[in-house]
């Protein structure tokens, strides 16, 4: 297929997904609610053609010798198929995050200014290679009145195509136009710039995967991006904590779950927490097979820790891999997130509330923490429901972002013949 | 001076302005408030040093032959200098966007959530001829507790100098770093190129300005943008409506002031009420000196009326000039409008509540209005005290923005040891 091809297969796409998410923004909550139930039994009474479609990406996986971790991602067992319909009946109970009115004033002239959220119109996501985020993102996205057009990694393509397939039905069934969830069909890169060019069809795009992904589409996307690089986070602990609590923080943050972008990367203890702390602190580590990489101060008083470069203040390492520093105090410890960190989740460990109110006000991040574990940011713990991701943009959406970061807002102004 | 020149001295700036942002964004509101009388007091002290720099830039206007008319949007008088700074003084006194609570949470295992108000950072303004615009622009990212990077126009370049000098030294004398507001020091292109690239300092770019200025600086800036294209802004007369009320908000949405954003710039008119409306309609539009484009029933009509093409539907005349289309009820009307219209302001005149519903529902725009003129658009008008600029943009702000558009937000989370 030419791109010009492609690009008549897109526009027709583009007009669809318009359609579709008119109609979408003015459906009442129940009827959202009942048309999302619809997709969770269509999965369910589906899940036959869709095994069949995953099976045969798990044949091209074992084909093209991808991990075992790759195919147990991608593989969709009985229960990750109930858990998508699972998935999408919860989002369908969430409250209507469109329609809340945000204010209302009525000005000295008698006009009634209220704000009210409204849906965007057709979101965009774009996602790497487990399938199931095809039903959750169009669950979450249809929730917030949305249209989405999808694209999902190449190595889930079939799965990801019969999900959709499944998923665009069940909303015609409920009477809405076709076009309330696409996905882009064919695997090639050429049609993802073809589709972070269509700003006149697709309101917003969320990228979700890897940083270099991400980077892809912010570089060729013309609409604004949600989007989320990537987790250095912090957590400082202070003079005169509970170093007992400490040691059980920093091990959930950074060893309860590695890979992911909530975790512990690296910890700044406070000078005079150092001498009684860092020993106790390589002894826990050394148990929890995490290799430290520290400062001078941290390499006298951790035997095992390996010299700190610069790069390591930077590092994502999303493995049992931690960067230690000894901080001259709270200052240098905001001073230090502010410069290496992504902006993401950092916390503090301590009992003094002016080191306290300090980090929380001047530290630039989404989520900051006191007295917890970092891996806390994240839209279920937040009581969100649903999440369609968490981002690390001061714009509009800060933070897990779940169905009430997928509307925007409008303003409905009445009068009775008011004039300038 | 050399590109490689300019940089060292936009990063010396860039760091600048980060250090200033985090001073500005724990200060007190009774501190910016302080900062800001003080600053207003300094333009007021320094009008002498002001006046003559602008005295510079009107020799060269003249000299490169400018219109009258820009010449007057150059001229800094006496009632101009104090509008300045009482402009700033009245931003001074607003509510504190900063530090507002908007939403609190305990979570089931204790932690304590809350969303909480804060400042951009950095934000960079890029505006066109108009001097004033310095103190108003840095006036109001200041309340909302941001430093600024000023880009002004060339024509205006020696005033914007002088102006932005006396606030950054008036923020010195009140404490704060210098940095809070400074000013590109060069007039060529080159300068704005690179700042638009410099989004390790910069969180956020405003440009204010035609079209060309704003899709240049889309086109060049990697860090977000918040920005406002243009107003094809619409009024839709429904059947049975106050005709003479309908054609005294027409004359003010049209007239009042032809060139600004806000204004009608089409008129669409059910086909049930172009008998009746549309001659009287013909005769007040030549009366105003208003030229007419219509479609076939209204030249019919409007004897004066041209024949409109596609073209004048997207047209953002920004003069005396009106295109006019008959449409066949309510759900023409909100289909020509999304379809050519810039989301910025429409509405409809109306007494059939089904209808209002419909178009205030589908009617994709930042402002919706019923039974009033279009020229509300305005954060003066919406109660916002100052205004940025506004936004023909979904993503993070809607039309017209004050001080509180100048915040994003964080979510500071609570414990006392909570793990995963």
């Amino acid at each position: 297929m030419t791109v010009e091809e492609m690009q008549i297969v897109l526009n027709d796409m583009g007009k669809k997904a318009k359609r579709a998410a008119t109609a979408l923004a003015i459906l009442p909550d129940e009827a959202k609610q009942l048309c999302l139930f619809k997709m969770a039994e269509a999965i369910e009474k589906n899940a036959a053609a869709i095994q069949n479609a995953n099976e045969k990406d798990l044949n091209l996986a074992s084909e093209n010798g991808l991990s075992p971790a790759m195919i147990d991602r991608l593989t969709l067992n009985d229960s990750r198929i109930s858990g998508m319909a699972d998935g999408m009946r919860t989002v369908a109970k969430q409250l209507d995050p469109v329609g809340k009115v945000l204010s209302k004033t009525v000005r000295p002239n008698g006009l009634e200014i209220t704000k009210i959220s409204v849906p965007f119109g057709v979101i965009g996501i774009i996602y790497e290679a487990r399938p199931n985020v095809t039903a959750d993102a169009a669950g979450i996205c249809i929730k917030a009145g949305n249209a989405v057009i999808l694209r999902g990694g190449k190595e889930a393509f079939n799965s990801n195509m019969a999900i959709a397939g499944v998923l665009n039905q069940a909303a015609i069934t409920c009477g809405l136009p076709d076009g309330v969830v696409q996905i882009i069909p064919w695997q090639g890169h050429e049609a993802v710039k073809l589709m972070l060019k269509m700003d006149n069809y697709i309101d917003l795009v969320i990228p979700r995967g890897g940083e270099r992904l991400i980077r892809a589409v912010v570089a060729d996307a013309t609409m604004p991006v949600l989007k989320h690089y990537k987790g250095v986070c912090h957590l400082y602990l202070d003079e005169g904590f509970d170093y007992d609590l400490a040691l059980k923080i920093i091990v959930n943050a950074k060893c309860q779950r590695p890979g992911v972008c909530n975790a512990l990367e690296t910890l700044l203890v406070d000078r005079f927490a150092a001498g009684e702390f860092l020993p106790r602190f390589a002894a826990v580590m050394k148990e929890q097979n995490v290799e430290l990489h520290g400062d001078e101060t941290v390499c006298k008083y951790c035997p095992e820790a390996l010299p700190a470069t610069e790069d390591d203040y930077y590092a994502e390492y999303l493995s049992l891999t931690l960067a230690v520093r000894v901080v001259d105090g709270v200052d240098e410890a905001i001073s230090h997130i502010n410069t290496y960190g992504s902006r993401h989740s950092d916390g503090i460990l301590s009992f003094n509330d002016a080191n306290v109110n300090a980090f929380t006000a001047m530290v630039d991040s989404s989520t900051v923490y006191v007295n917890a574990s970092t891996r806390f940011t994240d839209g279920g713990e937040f009581g969100m429901g649903a999440e369609i991701g968490i981002s690390t943009d001061k714009l509009h959406a800060r933070g897990p972002m779940g169905a009430d970061e997928l509307t925007t807002y409008k303003y409905i102004v009445r009068g009775n013949g008011q004039i300038r």
